[in-house]
């Protein structure tokens, strides 16, 4: 290792020691510190900014990529009063999430402590350094931020505020810290733990970075890889309510994790319901690809290949087949989704409670779209992300899900027998 | 991949997935019924194990070795008996862990589901065998076992009444396997996650073992390498109840991770304390390794060298050391703690709750021995581990540990804006 990621660890583990002891109104007065330095200094993280996307121009990248590159004055502005609304959030650390007795009178407490030191490795997003920094920062972590090259002047322009926020309020500038070579080693580093110093790695990026992080990782990770999220129309959904959800589940953002790209329908009402519903989503311009049932409802369906039921498109193009009832939805869910989020439109009370139950997904929804798949839907606040692993945190997290806890035990000399 | 152990993970994938919507009644049916047959076949049980314990009298083994692989009668009930208290224990499946309303009238609620299969790596203790079991199964988890090559006969006998309990109550065998193969490869299979059928491996045994697991798994692994758990006598104990606990917390049982390593003295007290102290463990036939001022304070006292403040003795041998006050007990827990089990006594509330705030271990104690570090105390009933890892299980793993959680939403239609 670098002795320059060797001194960022050892740095950062100093700083989460003494910042999962510092108080709610520290942690909230660095926040909005951080906000205001943020405003302050608009014009250097604009001019920092122009100085990426200069050198982004040269090269041949998306404009898509481009643009979440790109920052201007109400992009900065939207950085800042984030970070305010992250200090407007419930303290999660110190919360006393169980408390018992024990028959010999020991009292035993399950307190919320944060996990330590989080890296965080992202793509040139530039609003990623603050939420995350932000994040991190609530819950008590300190944070090892290490960012897309393609960002890293702004990068920098940012995480400088963020520091002078910490400082404000006497915290150490080392709890928010950014790797600042873009060395690709030294992500391969932050993967391998930076010697024991990290205790989680969060990705916040396309498919292929959160795959080589999860592949390469030898410290936990809060990730998903894919949202290949599905709705099932069941026999029993009202028509309505299949075609509006339906349609705001696929159609309301489609580059969203939470965007269906399946749509599977029973067939006990595929006469009265499949034509109806494609309809909708093509006259939304939606592109669909169907099995033989779907294509025969409407001409305008194309043929889905075998590759379609495991396609997150994340574009208006959905995939969609007729299945024989709740059983085989779920049959299908189990084979090809990513167990992130799925929805079932059912009447049916006792269909529904029996997908709730089975789909091994971190969010199941009943008549409900599954856009709702965020943090702030909720009611988290800001996430850093979705998980679908299956361990600590599933699903949304925000900074609950970015602490853990211990036990405290109070006695009065007890020894055990 | 060997043929047999994919088989082996698709089988216990699907039995994972039944298991998941089994009943409480199903599962506490099926382990009584185990249990009843652990009783039914003891003499199968015994033979099996007398082929072990001859093929092991031909190697150079330890005879604490041997001893925990020698089953006899009252041992083989203590094995049924544990199944017999798995299946009293409150089914952590299915309960809502959290349930809340929002603006838009979506239900949301957090509930607790398995986490899927389970891989065991254990040494040659056979009732590591009927327990993991037992807690897997009660948890709704599959489980996969394997244990060490020397008990495998006792471990296949074993295994055989667990999978007859399993049939008689209409459960799936599948979901409690074992690893037939001594081949060692086979771990190294389950630690890469038997091709993502593995979600979680749980170490059973020494240091050896539990380091390879952690430094070969990719996928989450619940264990603690080692228990290098502190007692701290602050200035304002009381002498008497810190001799009790500082006896008990060493010399109780000293071979289990919870006891006393190190004994971490006031220097405001040394001179009233430390020599009382001292006694009371040399009179309890405890070597005690100190360094400078506790070898001045009675001649018994050995020196402590630089390694004895890492070292897990597990046995009749304490280090002792006196420092400048809780601070500096603190900063040598930080240094040399394994962030396991710790315990402060004193009789000044501020200086126990500092304690038991800023000290980063699963278990921290005020006035209680370190020997309350295991589930049974806890009242989690069984446990199959003590972990250190920071996410998701922290200290005793029981049944409650074994689950994860999904979110389920129930809605009216709600679509997002």
């Amino acid at each position: 290792m670098t002795t320059e990621m060797n001194t960022l660890g050892l740095r950062a583990r100093a700083a989460a020691k003494a910042l999962a002891q510092a108080s709610t109104d520290q942690k909230n007065a660095a926040l909005r510190a951080m906000a205001q330095h943020i405003r302050a200094e608009a014009t250097t993280i604009l001019t920092a900014n122009a100085k990426d996307l200069a050198a982004a121009a040269s090269k041949d990248l998306k404009s898509s990529f481009v643009d979440r590159l790109t920052l201007n004055p109400s992009r900065i502005e939207a950085m800042a009063t984030g970070l305010e609304d992250i200090a407007g959030l419930k303290d999660p650390v110190g919360r006393v999430m169980e408390k018992w007795a024990r028959p010999n009178g020991m009292e035993i407490s399950r307190i919320a402590v944060p996990v330590g030191v989080i890296g965080i490795i992202y793509e040139s997003r530039p609003n990623v350094t603050a939420d995350a920094g932000g994040l991190c920062l609530k819950s008590g972590n300190a944070a090892i931020l290490r960012g897309g090259s393609d960002g890293i002047e702004t990068s920098k322009a940012i995480i400088t505020c963020l520091q002078a926020g910490l400082d404000d309020a006497g915290l150490s500038p080392d709890a928010i810290q950014m790797v600042a070579t873009s060395d690709r080693a030294a992500v391969g580093e932050m993967l391998q733990g930076l010697n024991g110093t990290i205790d989680l790695i969060v990705p916040r990026g396309g498919k292929n970075l959160v795959a080589r992080v999860q592949a390469e990782a030898r410290v936990p990770v809060f990730s998903h890889l894919e949202g290949l999220c599905h709705v099932y129309v069941d026999k029993d959904a009202d028509l309505d309510m299949a075609k509006a959800i339906v349609l705001n589940a696929k159609m309301r953002r489609t580059g969203v994790c939470g965007s269906a790209e399946t749509i599977l329908i029973d067939q006990a009402i595929a006469n009265t319901a499949l034509e109806p519903i494609i309809r909708t989503l093509i006259d939304a311009g939606c592109e669909i690809r169907g099995d033989a049932a779907t294509q025969s409802a409407d001409k305008a369906v194309k043929p889905a290949a075998e590759e379609d039921w495991s396609t997150e498109y994340l574009d208006a193009i959905v995939s969609m087949r007729v299945v024989n009832g709740v059983e085989e939805a779920m049959t299908h869910i189990a084979k090809y989704g990513s167990q992130h989020t799925d929805s079932i439109i059912t009447a049916n009370a006792a269909t529904a409670e029996k997908f709730l139950r089975e789909v091994d997904s971190a969010i199941v929804l009943h008549n409900a779209s599954t856009q709702f798949a965020d943090g702030g839907e909720f009611g988290f606040g800001a996430e850093i992300g979705i998980a679908t692993g299956k361990l600590h945190a599933r699903g949304p997290v925000g900074v609950e899900q970015l602490t853990t806890f211990k036990y405290q035990i109070r006695g009065t000399g007890q020894i055990r027998p």
